[in-house]
């Protein structure tokens, strides 16, 4: 990868940068300023920044050691790894910079010293020219503490990506930085009941305090938000374009309830525009990520990238009171999960990669196999049978019905048993489409059937 | 090093961090528990674990390419390097989980979904058996943004470490990790007067608003104050020792405002009890670490540990309300800093290292000089020998009167200059005894003399 921009890009980036400044720069200057207008500007910004560092900083990153080779690939050149630490640095650097737009300013009219806010003025609500209100002050801490878990997770993520921490130590990465969302969510919050669902009514009753559950509940859902990320990977550009298609499915949703149609002050407009300005520069930095990451590849995400994406998708869900529609968006990923939990737990044997096998001749991918050099269980035995008649899986047996290999367990592979083989990007495109169409049916069923086992759709 | 801890260290360890334990349980459960025992029994947390740590750790860095030889020694062994950064993460881990102790929980007691606060209930102030109040819940933003800032020049300072960012790029770093806390400054008090002197009130009048410059002024301070760490280095303990005499110090000024002969409430206890939650686990992680750093040093701090250690006390000062009091403490920092300037800024030729000179033959170091191959210029050649007979500065001349060498100019090797060549732990301890007595000067200026420009002594 050249470390340098080229002039059509250097003048893209530069005039893109200079429109978002001029936009900043009005609305924060005349105090009409929306908010979400600064977001898409910012946004875009973190997109120009994020596409230069990338560039810049590669080569840096292989001499100190971040680098590895494609090995679905002629040419196996060492190329730049952990990239989505750059990604992850410049969306915090975002976030933080936007604090002033969506918050009031506090006005401290007089104080006596320490600290003290003695006097306080009140904003009034002159909002002239602004369809969606700024936040009041108590929201700031929800939104710090969201920075907080995010930058802890990127921490982390890079001292795995330094240390090569052990398998099951990594996994509960993102409950350690869900630590201070959670914590700030006691101290701020604390509401832990949830609507129960109309069958369950009669013993449950309406609201169901979940108590400390709850908060085991959320640090359950950024495990799993952010490792069914990380195992859903390993062809160029999945890893991002997941993410992507994801967020975007979260702004869609979120839009739904910002739109000219929807009853204004709605109950839920604040939490789904706290959910855009997290994912607004998200995806800013994630395209430009994907720009390079896209086959053929220029750079590797590492695990920070998983982590840091899985995390923003948890703390979002969390903070903006939707974490039941983000299972429903993560449902491919819950799938490949379940679907790889035999060869993760070792009931089926796990060879060290499985990724698609890299054809030379073809240069097309072809599903990777484990071979079996002992004899199955005969249970495991039948259910691989099982799953092949329902081409779920492809295994092979020898003359006397014994299964001497199969293909590995993960829906990249599936994909390939399925379609046959296939180019590396064919191969993305066709797992995207996937997950967008369940994406889209997940948001149908949540609109439009949620008012079979609950109330009223929050809509 | 070896990595594992003695049968003795692990007891003790253990012992203290069960006692903790206790403590912590006891101050959150029966509700009436002070804050400020809360904090000790974290801090004391803090050093076991982070005592624990740095020993299980060491290696993995060494492994990764962190490590580096002690220069001033017989055998040059290689040790862990950056052993600052594990240091910083327990302190960060510290202060979140610390959060359900300070700050009061806000009770909603109704909410129409959606992160809505419909009713709210004041928590009354049933504070039995407490001698310190818990804070209300605006100043929960500045302690999030306090640790968004310490988090964020951890990351800066890794990165660092990492990739051995240009001088003239790092000194700034600093500056980028203040910009979360000046940020929520802006947002959630945003107070910018300050207090002018009795002689130039007749021209500025009693309160003058320095508008942005106050921004200016808090990142400057946060650049100072990390710098100046950064350059008062290079033998075993000094970078973290001289940290922990500044940090006493301030703890001693914030319980002269806590202490029962001081009034209560006074306008500035929350500032200062501010400052000792943020400072009393930095003194835990700080002897954890002094332990395994002082003389003979069996690891290194690296540079994050001074951005880490000077952002501390930067954070500490500006939402603490002391920056002033900050200054006078750091004034053996400033004397280094004003007195490397010459070197620093090339007016006087710098050698790559500035580190005494360790004489193998005594085992003592003795003041490294620089060599000048070409004649300096003359205003240069005649400053110098000013100093060097005001005994601020060794000086060597020829025949003809020409300068040829010099001491470096560093305090540490002004100190060698005044007391002659002394072993590596003495010189350290000669150094603190030197900051220590100028803090003590400075705390009793501040107190004593302040009302000679100001109105009123604010303790």
């Amino acid at each position: 990868m050249t470390s340098t921009l080229s002039e059509t890009e250097t003048y893209s980036l530069l005039s893109l940068s200079l429109a978002c400044f001029g936009v900043l720069f009005n609305t924060f200057w005349d105090g009409s300023g929306e908010p979400l207008i600064a977001s898409i500007a910012f946004s875009s910004l973190a997109f120009a920044f994020c596409y230069a560092l990338i560039r810049w900083l590669g080569n840096a990153f292989i001499r100190r050691g971040f680098k590895g080779k494609d090995l679905c690939k002629h040419k196996q050149t060492e190329i730049p790894e952990t990239m989505g630490a750059i990604c992850a640095m410049v969306y915090l650097f975002t976030l933080i910079t936007f604090i002033p737009w969506p918050f009031y300013k506090d006005i401290v009219v007089a104080t006596s010293g320490g600290g003290n806010r003695d006097v306080m003025k009140e904003l009034e609500e002159v909002e002239t020219g602004r369809f969606l209100h700024r936040f009041p002050h108590n929201k700031l801490a929800s939104y710090l503490s969201a920075l907080l878990s995010l930058q802890t997770v990127v921490l982390l993520g890079i001292g795995d990506d330094l240390f090569d921490i052990r398998w099951r130590h990594k996994v509960l990465i993102p409950a350690f930085a869900a630590i201070p969302m959670l914590i700030v969510y006691f101290v701020d919050f604390g509401v832990t009941q949830m609507v129960v669902p109309i069958p369950l009514r009669p013993y449950l009753g309406e609201l169901f305090d979940l108590g400390w559950l709850y908060y085991v509940y959320m640090a359950m859902l950024s495990i799993f938000s952010s490792n069914s990320i990380n195992i859903l990977a390993g062809i160029n550009g999945i890893e991002v374009a997941q993410s992507l298609v994801i967020a975007v499915l979260i702004v869609i949703n979120d839009v739904l309830y910002l739109s000219p149609f929807t009853t204004y002050p709605h109950p839920a407009t604040d939490s789904h525009l706290f959910s855009l300005y997290l994912l607004l520069p998200f995806i800013g930095v994630s395209l430009a990520l994907l720009k390079h990451n896209w086959y053929p590849a220029k750079v590797f995400v590492g695990d920070t990238y998983c982590y840091f994406a899985g995390m923003v998708f948890a703390v979002d869900g969390i903070l903006g009171h939707f974490s039941k529609t983000l299972i429903l968006l993560l449902l491919p990923q819950g799938f490949n999960f379940v679907y790889s939990a035999p060869q993760l737990f070792h009931i089926v044997p796990c060879p060290r990669h499985r990724l698609p096998h890299f054809n030379a001749r073809t240069g097309l991918l072809e599903c990777s196999r484990v071979e079996f050099k002992r004899p199955l269980a005969r249970p495991i035995a039948e259910c691989l049978k099982l799953l092949h008649r329902l081409r779920m899986l492809d295994v092979e047996t020898d003359a006397k019905g014994q299964v001497t290999s199969s293909s590995n367990l993960t829906l990249i592979n599936l994909w390939l048993v399925w379609f046959g083989p296939m180019r590396e990007d064919r191969l993305a495109l066709g797992l995207l489409a996937f997950q967008t169409a369940i994406g889209f049916l997940g948001l149908l069923v949540r609109h439009r059937m949620a008012l079979l086992i609950f109330t009223a759709d929050n809509w």
